[in-house]
């Protein structure tokens, strides 16, 4: 099972290889990673993508609490949230593809930030299936190089009309 | 200065502990870091920004190439490139700010992603610059909660026409 996990830490030195070392000691692989400074620069917030049994990515969590440099964990699986992640493609465009890597694009909402002779790049923001959607409808015009950020989390707001 | 460096590892466990501790090891702290898996699901980006003498971070990328998970080292320092950022911010709406709030939205073509009736929480892409402004427009407002999924780079095409 997919589980989003969001880290609160001090930013001290090691904080990220001590935590990846936790899930890699367990055989666990992360599939994705994102971690930057908050508003506070003494703190960071990681968000991590793991797949795994629950008892194993609980145990995970709890060694995580017990990190002096954690203020807080949140395992967002079965909670409701708002994952979004962010890719930048550069994808082949000829005189017979450019018209398709745009009305694509266009369908997508993405976003061209560069333009070459032989190719175009693609900006993007959404959950992992749009992502793969999109991703998809470019490999058979030919995928140049991708970077992606990994997904990142937020719990979505309380509905109820409390002020 | 700030260094944003893409690598292209071989996923295989420990290696982010291990890249990381490269860094801590130098006592050289991680402003950001993402890794994502690329369309090859062996084989994982990860995009650092670090800030230090462009030595040291040479010293860095040296050990790097050595790793044999490793497979490319770029440090898009000097070089023509786009670099992105994805937030995900929970700002304070009430009768009073929500204008505000829409029209600071709109002016950034941010996004509104989820309302609740004392919060909105606008997902917004651009560089550090447009991040930074926007962020410090918020605060004033009331920022609850953010996440950033922290720099991710690709090098810009080549704009001479070979086909």
């Amino acid at each position: 099972m997919r589980h989003v996990i969001s880290v609160l830490v001090e930013n001290e030195f090691g904080v990220l290889s001590r935590i990846s070392g936790l899930f890699s000691g367990r055989g666990f692989n992360i599939e994705s990673l994102c971690v930057a400074e908050t508003l506070d620069p003494d703190v960071s917030k990681m968000t991590i993508v793991t797949r795994g049994s629950d008892e194993i990515v609980e145990q995970i969590t709890k060694q995580l609490r017990k990190l002096i440099t954690v203020i807080k964990v949140t395992d967002f699986t079965g909670t409701d949230y708002i994952d979004r992640e962010l890719i930048l493609v550069k994808v082949k465009a000829n005189d017979d593809t450019r018209s398709e890597v745009l009305s694509i694009t266009d369908i997508f909402r993405a976003k061209v930030v560069d333009v070459s002779p032989t190719a175009y790049t693609i900006e993007l923001t959404g959950d992992q299936n749009k992502i793969s959607a999109i991703l998809e409808l470019f490999k058979p015009i030919g995928v140049v190089e991708i970077v992606s950020s990994g997904t990142i989390a937020i719990a979505r707001s309380d509905k109820s009309a409390k002020k």
